[in-house]
């Protein structure tokens, strides 16, 4: 043992910058004192949590969606950081919903000044689209928002992660506890960037809680409060088979076209989203996979229960959630070995070192509205108002072997496909295939896919004829009108803007 | 949908530094090309992934230990990279082991100048205590490594990261395929932190392998070898209950040591490691425990066979491992949804959020030597050599309410206990207790423990009393030789200087 005190010895070169233990050693008081230890992380209030936190004005703060319409978190947070006085905050969320409308309040009072989101809905959507903010909200894919995050675009200071339980040092999952929601794919993000992490509990369990999603290591303080969130509010009603014959007959069509798509081989992969239609072509697909003897490796994105259905069944192998979108999901995430939980960073993001949609064979995706070019709009309604999110719609659409959009060709009157749509989301060169309870139309990108369609016999038509079809019924739509203040910036996946949504004119 | 080209828009100021999607969206090729998306990061060769690594002659590559003694990579992947002219590379693997002897040309060569390691053991530990190299090794603990890369002076370039298999995406565990050898604790954080990640595989399995403890988002390229380990080299031979009465004597005295220690109570933790006497001392717990019915709520650390065995039986709810030290803690890992894996910056980084370390009660440590300041020597043998690893020894002694270090009073007719270590790893403030054949001596900070000790009549001596003994037997040793040089830094768990290790003088 070398003499530490030795004056000499911090002279060597090689000790040169270093630290000697005796000086610098027992830094952190919590590593000597046991009983702080385990519970240093616990405070007593949000208060106190946002006070510790070094949160500031100007800051950005977070918050994941996996309550959907059932999350409590988002609004008691800024709530609580109004009544402190904090202003000029930027609110980036994995998204937003109708139940977000109190943020109105704050948004007209300076306490969020911007946001970014995949989405909005209801009142807070309609607000902003009428010129409610004074910067524009950034809407971004799932995978663009770990993309901007890891740019610095969206800096997050502090992460407010509601979960239904966790231990004393933050580990955490969703799929224990009362309010259990499934997959913390989008909070996984944020607990990796985030400055701070802030978890909101409703309950305590013993250490070690395990599986992590959240682990230990990324959460910096822990608040008790009565509840995050409710998970009867996340479903989006689609684990039921559609009795409407016109979802019927889309859904039909869709089977069809994957079946008959060339990607339709032992171990392809789909997505198939929570669109009625959507679902009920996962059930068709089942029996023609049976037929052809053929199981899938695995589905992706957002779960439904129909999905884990087909998994229990064996016919498809694994299941990878980044999102689960009802409670079957949920469950079968907590009890389902092969039912994998991944971060959006691993889902979708384009600049991740591997996201799982490039590995996607067929994906089924949802439109408000298709142009002639297969541009596909989800954010906007024909009024013009926002309404939707971006959500996974463009990361699998540029990352899958063949997109097919499935709808209506008339949905409440209004046509869907449209000479230009309102807003693009995601680029038509993306899109393989639209399917509509009228007929379905293949990009003149993908001949390939046109050529096995139309000798399985399909109904094939151009979108042009499909698009004179619509307004042969329904009429050519008016213009919506706007007025030239942007109010959305519409961010394609890698960050670009692919859009910009302008105010709506007043009626 | 807006004109894009109108020159007025990205004017906007709400636009500003903004690109537009047109320009920039398409700017990855991977992204447009479906086969190349699937097999992007399969290369050829070794060489192949280290040309596109970008890693330079100054750089810093890291490595693994989790094979130990039957680790293949670290000599492969240094000996390629000495064919290819590196030179002035940092060695930064998670440890060294005497199979890694075939460094030693590598160091004479200038392609290896720099050294950080949990230890080394065998050949290239004598000719680096012998002055092999110029600059000294920096010894961490497992802890500390963390801290060390995060802090940055670690700045990993390239890890190469040997596991037994993984799909074409680079997702991989070490629980399944020919070589597993269990947990990928050190591993995970090389992953995290390197800006670049060779995964070098003896197999691919379909797509998506799961667990995932390397993610396809943290790996860059990945290279198919014949074999990355052989995982019969992996135990050290801890698993068989000894039956050297000697070492019986001590697990014994261990046993019941943490029965009166205090912290002996339902829900307690321990962390035993694979000393032979800690072994014997966790089959002695058993019983104890099934007497006075508690059970323990989790073992952490490096885990054996027989730490599973209690799992199994019970007796341990949990098992947090950040490494496998055996088969038949590999398999429960795979098995076990209670054997959880952890990285070594959750195991023990005392700069980390959260440490398990730091919710500890007991563990048992080892020691070369001790002296009468309870420091600890795990790391130079009584010859001055260089033999050992630092490993987690520092960093559970300072988190755990209670440290117990074992060992026999003479080893080899060396004595254990000494007035001064010949090299200080673990501060003596953070030992408790020491057990040797000859009787107890508890740490004079511990007077709560030493006042249980004695009322459970257990044999406690002052550690002057049981050095006395061992100088009545063996002597008083004589003191090594050291020139001037500096051969190794000793780095505590927060990265100051501990000690430093100088140069043998030749006999």
């Amino acid at each position: 043992m070398n003499n530490m005190n030795d004056p000499k010895l911090f002279e060597e070169p090689c000790l040169k910058g270093l630290e000697k233990f005796e000086e610098f050693a027992q830094k952190a008081p919590y590593l000597r004192d046991n009983n702080l230890k385990h519970t240093r992380k616990i405070v007593e209030s949000l208060e106190d949590a946002i006070r510790r936190s070094g949160l500031k004005d100007g800051g950005t703060i977070s918050f994941h969606h996996g309550f959907r319409e059932g999350d409590k978190v988002i609004n008691m947070v800024v709530g609580v950081l109004a009544k402190m006085g904090f202003k000029n905050l930027t609110l980036a969320p994995s998204s937003l919903m109708s139940c977000n409308h109190p943020l109105i309040e704050h948004i007209k009072n300076g306490v969020i000044t911007k946001i970014y989101t995949s989405g909005m809905r209801g009142k807070l959507a309609e607000a902003i689209s009428n010129g409610l903010m004074e910067n524009p909200i950034n809407i971004h894919s799932h995978g663009g928002r770990v993309h901007l995050i890891q740019s610095g675009e969206i800096n997050i200071d502090v992460a407010f992660l509601g979960v239904s339980c966790c231990d004393e040092f933050g580990n955490a999952n969703g799929v224990s506890g009362k309010s259990r929601f499934g997959s913390m794919g989008y909070a996984m993000v944020d607990a990796q960037y985030a400055k701070c992490v802030v978890m909101l509990t409703e309950d305590f369990v013993p250490y070690p809680n395990n599986p992590a999603s959240i682990r230990q290591d990324q959460v910096d303080y822990i608040v008790k409060v009565d509840q995050v969130g409710d998970p009867s509010k996340i479903s989006v009603g689609a684990a039921r088979m559609t009795r409407d014959p016109r979802e019927l007959m889309i859904a039909r069509y869709a089977a069809d076209v994957i079946e008959h798509s060339g990607y339709f081989e032992q171990g392809f992969s789909l997505q198939t989203g929570s669109g009625a239609s959507s679902v009920a072509a996962t059930r068709f697909l089942e029996d023609r996979m049976r037929k052809k003897g053929i199981t899938a490796s695995f589905a992706l994105g957002g779960i439904t229960g129909n999905i884990v259905d087909l998994h229990q069944k064996g016919l498809i192998d694994k299941i990878i959630d980044t999102q689960s979108f009802d409670a079957d999901a949920a469950e079968s995430l907590r009890v389902n070995r092969n039912h994998m939980e991944v971060s959006t960073n691993c889902y979708a993001n384009p600049s991740s070192k591997g996201a799982s949609v490039d590995r996607m064979d067929v994906v089924i995706l949802s439109a408000l509205e298709i142009d002639l070019d297969f541009n596909v709009n989800v954010v906007t309604g024909s009024d013009g108002v926002m309404m939707g999110a971006s959500g996974g719609h463009s990361d699998v659409a540029a990352a899958a072997k063949l997109s097919i959009v499935v709808g209506p060709l008339i949905r409440s009157r209004m046509p869907t496909i449209l000479k230009k749509v309102t807003t693009r989301v995601t680029p038509g060169e993306n899109i393989g295939v639209l399917v509509t309870d009228h007929g379905i139309a293949v990009n003149p990108n993908r001949p390939d896919v046109e050529e096995r369609l139309r000798a399985a016999g399909l109904p094939v038509f151009t979108i042009e004829e499909l698009h004179a079809r619509s307004v042969a019924i329904a009429g050519e739509p008016t213009d919506v009108e706007f007025l030239d203040k942007i109010v959305g910036v519409i961010r394609y996946r890698d960050g670009t803007v692919i859009d910009v949504v302008r105010q709506v004119k007043p009626l």
